[in-house]
């Protein structure tokens, strides 16, 4: 039994759900302070992508600090030097870890908010970009739909919460990056280092752009993935000069150029067997869904100005291959040198890149066979003699979570409750936020994606805008959801956070409410050390089982001969495999500093 | 009439002839010397692709430095910068433009040299690389049969002839590189400012390792050219990301693909049609040459560790793909952004770079009108619909001399008379030397490429030699490839260097057999100005014959446009083709300085 005692956390429950009454109607109440905290975070210019702005952005990025800190929450802005070389210049970049931590017997979720945004053209708008402007009750302004937007309805569900509770229903910890718009890198490099922080997360909850049409809201409930590949090529011992070995040798770049050709078509069709297996098929919800999805190809083409897409005439078809099917992307051949401009060597270790993107249930070593197997053919078919390596550079399995999973339903109801509209909960249709993958491969916890804007919010274009009403009903949903959140069940994390013990912070809370102002130290360590010699009871969660290789999925030769060498070496393996979890508990470190 | 007095300038000969004896036996006498001068020159680690050896590569140019400054010439050592972004890093890059002279009615050449040398690894070699070490009359040691070797020969060519006749039969300018192995990036940019060096130069000379067999020189007359493209696609208005718009668009990247592979076949042969338009045929005597040539496909193939060669089967064809064939090799493909490794952009600019040899008797337009041609005829086929430019990125059109022309047969007398074997001269079979093409394009005068080292000297490898003999030989050659030029005939350069004029050398030259101290100068400048009134004497040279363009070369409808543009537009062009030679003569400079 997880809890001490059911009764009590579901009294507890109702008396939570009769707050949130409270804090929507303080949500209401309070909208103009709300669009005018929008408009202030508007008018930072915070483009990232140019340096100038840099320090408008990390200027941003403090007041959102301030607001938090004034929310009761612990905040650490850490400075992240993201220059390479920077001998002379000062680190332009900053990023925000918050905490707000009410008690070890609640659940945390983890919030990714961001204050760039993406530039602005004053000429392309009907009205300055970097001021909120309302028209019609649509709100204007850069970011309002991205980034900005969903961070001050997140401020304001907090805010109202405290007023009404004086306590959120659950713990939260709130990650605000600066330099999201362009790939929040020195932030990825940062984050990398801090598991500490993300040790106690159950949750992660992103904001994702997901209404397709404007009749219902959709929950993705799926990521897509990628695999970046690398085909290597080696001739010979060195580069060559074009002037004297041209036309002697068989050239690794031209292997690499057929190579690559080889897996598309003319019509840039994935020309790899096997490449769309296991490819969840759409339901006829999801079917509706991309036929109704305001998308129009022509408007679409006219953005970008060109002048054909692969599939114009079927909008279906051209969603499907955005959201619901793996494709293709070459992305440059490379040599081995990072010669001048117009060198002419022949360079003899080339290396041609390309992606997949990967979509719910596609796996990874699955595709990867697929692939090699697909090349090595190839190689065979165009006599090639260079030597050829198939190399995966970066890699990351789509996820999908089930559409009747608890937490979906958290935010299925949160959603249907201030919409007053059943959202979609689709896995087929994958959302592509690299940004939400990323903190996946860290944390490996399920992710929530809160539908905030729609498509004709125009989300990073011109006149990016959100309608008044949709903004406070986000802020709504936010709230509504910290609530949903915490009537789930909770795990207990003493086996690696001693702090975070149920049983600790239920005497806490029973001492509290008999008037006790004891200390139950003591006798709580005791129950700890007694609960760890038990590890039954408080065991950690239990291993992943363990996945399909590569091997598995390998037709040919090399896919036999690694069988093979697998079948030969058990032992090795398996030792390896008990190892990693010792190894894993070693590195855990307690973040002491956060518990209240 | 050129000269004067025919009769005095065939008796000038006459003595020098005599002397070229006495200074052939003064290098026979002192072969010791110089091959203590190359032991000296090899000790210097001069590596130019190690930055850490640079500092000893300046220390070999400002030995050279001294030894020509010694030699009467006047030594110009300049620094060069070509470090980028170089804050703190002092430039590591020098040359030396050294020049010798003589009397302004003597032929002017420009000798190129370099002290620099590929690594070596000791284990490879027999003895010590830095260190000359002889073995069954073989000389061994890094850079003996590339730059030192020869570098040593002239010095001592220069010092003979200074010891027998106090004075060089011409007049030399020479410039030493050191960072000939990697490209000389820094010099090329400092040589093209400095137009007065070589306003008055008549030939250049290059060493070549040209030896095909050991049994007859080779003089090449030929020098390979190269025109390197770029195949650029514009997609949409910016680059999108591949989770989001992969699938969606026709991507530049996959279409420069396409095309990049569509010149190429499996087996890498050109598929451009009339790519070998205007190649030079081999005569029975080139031919036989190819045949004998040293050249093992198994050797070269065990040196460069590939399996495979494209003619492996036939060294006739081998050779001729490498000497006297065109070749297209593919460079790379690139997209407009420099990302980080594992970026999943889709750049929507995208450049392939491929470039081809051409080989004498190919022109430039009509090769880039073929490729023209075939890249927009395979748009077609391919149906792409992003769109191409093909960009002519940097180029160098072959050229080759009569093997009649004087300057060929004066290099092939001293050939002659040294090696007492008559030598082949060739232009079907073209040298492939990028830094004489760079010289070229700035100086556009001929090119002696005196036959240095053979095959079998293993230039650039392990246990490269050269024979003592053949060391001594290359000195003499030297010695009288500077009598045989002094012979010819030489064109009067007062229309745009007053100095270098004949009739003031002649009159200065006759005061002095006068015993005269005379200053001839106002006289001399009278009879100058009388000159340049009637400029039918002393023009300057004339104008090359118009050159075709690659309008008239284009079948297709662009070939058509063009034409009609140009028919539309004669008198436009016609006046600038006026303008040109006054443009240039305005630009001229006087090197003042040089005059002794």
């Amino acid at each position: 039994m997880r809890y001490v005692n059911r009764e009590q956390k579901e009294r507890m429950n109702d008396e939570l759900e009769f707050k949130l009454v409270e804090v929507l109607n303080c949500i209401e109440s309070q909208v103009e302070q709300s669009i005018a905290d929008l408009d202030h975070l508007v008018r930072y210019k915070s483009i990232s992508v140019e340096l100038k702005y840099r320090k408008i952005g990390c200027d941003a990025l403090e007041w959102v600090a301030n607001r938090l800190a004034s929310l009761k929450f612990r905040t650490n802005l850490i400075p992240i030097s993201n220059v390479p070389d920077s001998c002379f210049q000062e680190p332009l970049q900053n990023v925000l870890f918050a905490n707000y931590f009410s008690s070890p017997t609640k659940t945390t979720v983890l919030i990714y908010a961001h204050v760039d945004v993406v530039p602005a053209e004053r000429e392309c708008w009907f009205n300055e970009p970097f001021e909120l402007s309302i028209r019609e009750g649509q709100l204007y302004g850069r970011g309002v739909s991205s980034g900005k937007g969903m961070l001050v309805g997140w401020l304001h569900a907090f805010e109202c919460w405290l007023k009404v509770n004086s306590d959120l229903p659950i713990n939260v910890k709130i990650i605000v990056d600066m330099l999201h718009e362009v790939g929040s890198e020195g932030v990825q490099k940062y984050v990398e280092t801090r598991s500490d922080f993300f040790l106690d997360v159950d949750y992660m909850i992103f904001d994702a752009n997901s209404w397709l049409n404007k009749e219902r809201p959709v929950i993705a409930c799926g990521l897509t993935g990628w695999a970046h590949f690398g085909i290597q090529m080696r001739g010979a011992n060195k580069s060559l000069e074009a002037g004297l070995a041209g036309g002697l040798v068989f050239e690794p770049m031209t292997d690499v150029c057929h190579l690559m050709n080889s897996m598309l078509s003319n019509t840039h069709e994935i020309k790899i067997p096997r490449i769309d297996h296991m490819v969840r098929r759409l339901s006829v919800t999801e079917w509706q869904l991309l036929e109704t999805a305001e998308f129009s190809t022509s408007k679409y083409m006219d953005r970008l100005e060109i002048r054909r897409l692969r599939h114009e005439d079927n909008k279906v078809n051209l969603l499907q291959n955005r959201w619901c099917k793996p494709t293709l992307c070459l992305h440059g051949i490379e040599g081995s040198d990072n010669e001048s401009e117009c060198s002419r060597t022949l360079p003899m270790l080339v290396t041609g890149k390309f992606s997949i993107k990967l979509v719910p249930d596609q796996e990874l070593p699955s595709i990867h066979a697929a692939v090699q197997d697909y090349l090595h053919r190839m190689c065979t078919e165009l006599h090639v003699s260079t030597h050829m390596k198939l190399l995966l550079l970066d890699s990351c399995e789509p996820t999908s979570w089930s559409t009747t999973s608890r937490h979906m339903n958290a935010l299925s109801r949160a959603v249907t409750e201030i919409y007053l509209k059943e959202p979609v909960a689709t896995a087929g249709i994958a959302v592509c936020l690299p940004i939400a993958s990323v903190y996946r491969r860290l944390i490996n916890k399920p992710i929530l994606l809160v539908p905030y804007a729609m498509r004709r919010d125009r989300h990073h274009q011109e006149n990016e805008s959100i309608h008044e009403d949709h903004f406070v009903r986000h802020t709504k949903v936010c709230a509504s959801l910290l609530f949903e959140i915490s009537t789930l069940n909770v795990k207990c994390k003493c086996g690696y956070i001693p702090e975070y013990c149920h049983l600790k912070g239920v005497a806490e809370r029973l001492a509290a409410e008999r008037g006790e102002n004891v200390v139950v130290e003591s006798s709580f360590r005791k129950m700890i050390s007694k609960l760890r010699r038990r590890k039954v009871v408080h065991q950690p969660p239990p291993e992943r089982k363990t996945k399909k290789t590569i091997a598995d999925y390998l037709c040919g030769p090399l896919g036999k001969k690694l069988l093979k060498k697998r079948a030969s070496k058990p032992k090795k393996e398996s030792k390896q495999k008990e190892a990693s979890p010792e190894r894993a508990s070693q590195q855990i470190k307690i973040e002491t500093e956060n518990i209240s």
